[in-house]
């Protein structure tokens, strides 16, 4: 699948079909976050692949309601962690007002891993509205790592439209900031 | 391009020929950074394109050395700016341990940016050592948003090597972290 459909054309997918997800499928889905840039390559993102049910019921249970149904749901829940003190930290310190940069290193990490499942066929929405600090107790996080987003993933059973945008001159300026940028 | 072509392939690009970058290849990067996902679809995620060789002077002149050419060099600098207040909130307030969620939500339209652009040809470089109040200030970006990053754009004059990435194996777990993920 071409770069720019796979931007364009992937959702967020809420149910899953039961079948299973294999772990060749998986390799790839992983590989796309292992492939993506980071701070100084410090590569802070580590992911947990949950397939056991009862872990995920339990991910389900600390989940406000309306999210806890993709959880239960899906075949896999990719759980993205991050380990802290390396991205945005130059000698012992961190270098910008930002403090730690480990949610921005994430995000390049998870948006490459949902690019990858889409083309392959797979359905994922990204959570991140749930009880990170039980999920960390759950799966033997340790201290020095937060757990960031909660990753739904399986073979889609739904075609959801495209929640709509905002128009292109409302998000990307030319020079100034509020300057809409009109190609 | 392939997706998985594009996660693999893409490398951080420091040295960009003097050629400049059409509105409309602008345009087709910036349409891949609206299309990213965000906290119920509330789109934080503002860029700025600057092509003020001026302005680009100034920028560079607040990246620490190793960085400020790829912002003097490149024809094309976005910089990518976020909303306060949305991402990561719920009814006026913050809803996990995070705070506020700009940082992750800028980075995902980030890995869309950087994609299409390889997708076209283009090498970018991500930057987050700089000082970003100066840069809000050189830009009129407004008090309720941050400067998050600033991505060099243009066409690649040197072809890098992929730095060395962590093994599979200890980024990527099964049911528990830690547990290497072997399949």
């Amino acid at each position: 699948m071409e770069v720019m459909e796979a931007i364009r054309g992937r959702r967020s997918i809420r149910k899953f079909k039961p079948d299973p997800v294999g772990d060749e499928l998986m390799r790839t889905v992983l590989e796309a976050g292992r492939w993506a840039p980071s701070w100084a390559n410090t590569q802070c993102p580590r992911f947990v692949v949950v397939r056991d049910s009862e872990v995920r019921e339990k991910l389900a249970q600390i989940c406000p309601g309306r999210w806890s149904a993709s959880v239960r749901d899906a075949p896999v829940v990719l759980v993205a962690c991050a380990e802290l003190g390396k991205s945005g930290w130059y000698k012992g310190g961190w270098v910008t007002d930002k403090g730690d940069w480990f949610m921005f290193d994430t995000a390049l990490a998870c948006q490459n891993l949902m690019l990858a499942a889409y083309s392959l066929g797979l359905g994922t929405v990204p959570i991140g509205y749930f009880d990170a600090k039980k999920a960390a107790r759950l799966l033997d996080v340790p201290q020095d790592v937060q757990v960031v987003l909660l990753l739904p993933l399986g073979w889609p059973d739904e075609k959801p439209k495209a929640p709509l945008r905002k128009e292109l001159k409302e998000v990307a300026f030319a020079e100034k900031y509020g300057r809409p940028f009109i190609p």
